[in-house]
């Protein structure tokens, strides 16, 4: 079956409260994939209806709890595959990535629905405020951590499930945003590197001198791995 | 439409190949998931022909590129997540995992085929044999950096590149195993964390006491990133 299927414009409150919901039916990834592609089954039928919903639950926490790929990332990424042509879905999951690492999460409307009921979920984990943060990365690993760290939250609390259930329609809802101004034409990527992260790919990126440092691949921020001064390093 | 779908066992060989190959035609990410659902495709027909095997191209490179979730892994997490319960697919993806971690890639086997030309690709980017090493991290980042550090080859070169599409092919082939060892009911985990993270672990896991080391999830290997005493480093 030839991609991409025809997309039509999706709510990106319905796909937050969707998202949300997903991640309390089957974890993160199925959350983003089903608020997208559930949508899709619902409002275009075929050829959505022929396939599972249930394809991307394996992503849950970073593929079965490994922390690596943040799962509402992974499943956003392959509803946006299937919608739009490769030259453009290339463009919007980079900018999507690109916006997750920088957003303070959850957003403040996911926090607002939480505290007035407005989400589907009838028992919540938790249903105050959480603390916000940006983790600066797309990892599952180094998202959740950077949160616990900066809210006190412990990473197996009630509220840092309910964070991820927040995040998870957090982004289910910059996908429709996004796919939606695709669809209106009007999609641009908002997303820079950081001049940190610019000045190390300057050597360091997919090249093909090894000596002149084209030994690495990625587009994640440097330094919250490898330190501000990584030449000087012992390791890394 | 409930999972799983019906399985018939698909010939590891057969599936080292097409993955292989599906990398040339879409990186690695559709390399094994078009290896393991585009057979299923043919022997077993509906409802994997409702499935576009180009729903998983977005993985290719860590996802467009990032190098987060090595693709291999990711493509070959969706198809095992289609064919098996989820009871099943949550200790067979951990083995996949895992194995991927230690294995030294690519496999004797596929540097075999290469320089015997068995594999399905016409003109090869590069083959003869390849250096092999294990990079102990299912993230493309680092299993592409840690593989150009023990070859010298560079991460933007054809060599690089070639390791890839084997790696794919290796992915995909160990899939078909774990799903027929599965289908025969003899699947058994094999894969066993080191003991430094198991060590690290014992505090550091998605646990409800920030304080006791609560504030972390995942399973990849600790050190790599960490460092050896990363209590006494300066950062992380």
């Amino acid at each position: 079956m030839d991609l991409p299927l025809p997309y039509k414009k999706i709510d990106p409150e319905v796909a937050r409260k969707e998202g949300h919901k997903g991640y309390y039916e089957a974890a993160c990834c199925y959350g983003t994939f089903s608020a997208i592609v559930g949508q899709l089954q619902k409002e275009v039928g075929a050829p959505y209806t022929g396939i599972p919903l249930g394809i991307m639950k394996y992503g849950e926490g970073g593929v079965v709890g490994w922390a690596t790929l943040c799962g509402a990332l992974n499943g956003a990424a392959a509803a946006i595959n299937l919608v739009t042509p490769e030259e453009d879905w290339k463009k919007i999951i980079d900018e999507l990535m690109g916006w997750y690492t920088m957003e303070k999460f959850p957003s403040e409307i996911s926090n607002q629905y939480a505290e007035q009921g407005k989400f589907l979920v009838e028992k919540m984990k938790f249903d105050k405020v959480l603390p916000q943060n940006a983790s600066h990365s797309p990892l599952c690993h180094v998202s959740v951590g950077e949160w616990c760290r900066a809210s006190g939250f412990a990473s197996g609390s009630s509220e840092r499930s309910e964070r991820c259930g927040r995040l998870t329609g957090d982004v289910a809802a910059q996908t429709a945003m996004l796919l939606n101004a695709w669809a209106d034409k009007s999609f641009k990527a908002s997303y820079k590197m950081s001049d940190k992260t610019v000045e190390c790919r300057g050597c360091h990126e997919t090249k093909t001198e090894f000596k002149a440092g084209g030994f690495t691949r990625g587009k994640m921020e440097c330094a919250p791995c490898h330190g501000e001064d990584p030449h000087n390093a012992k390791k890394l």
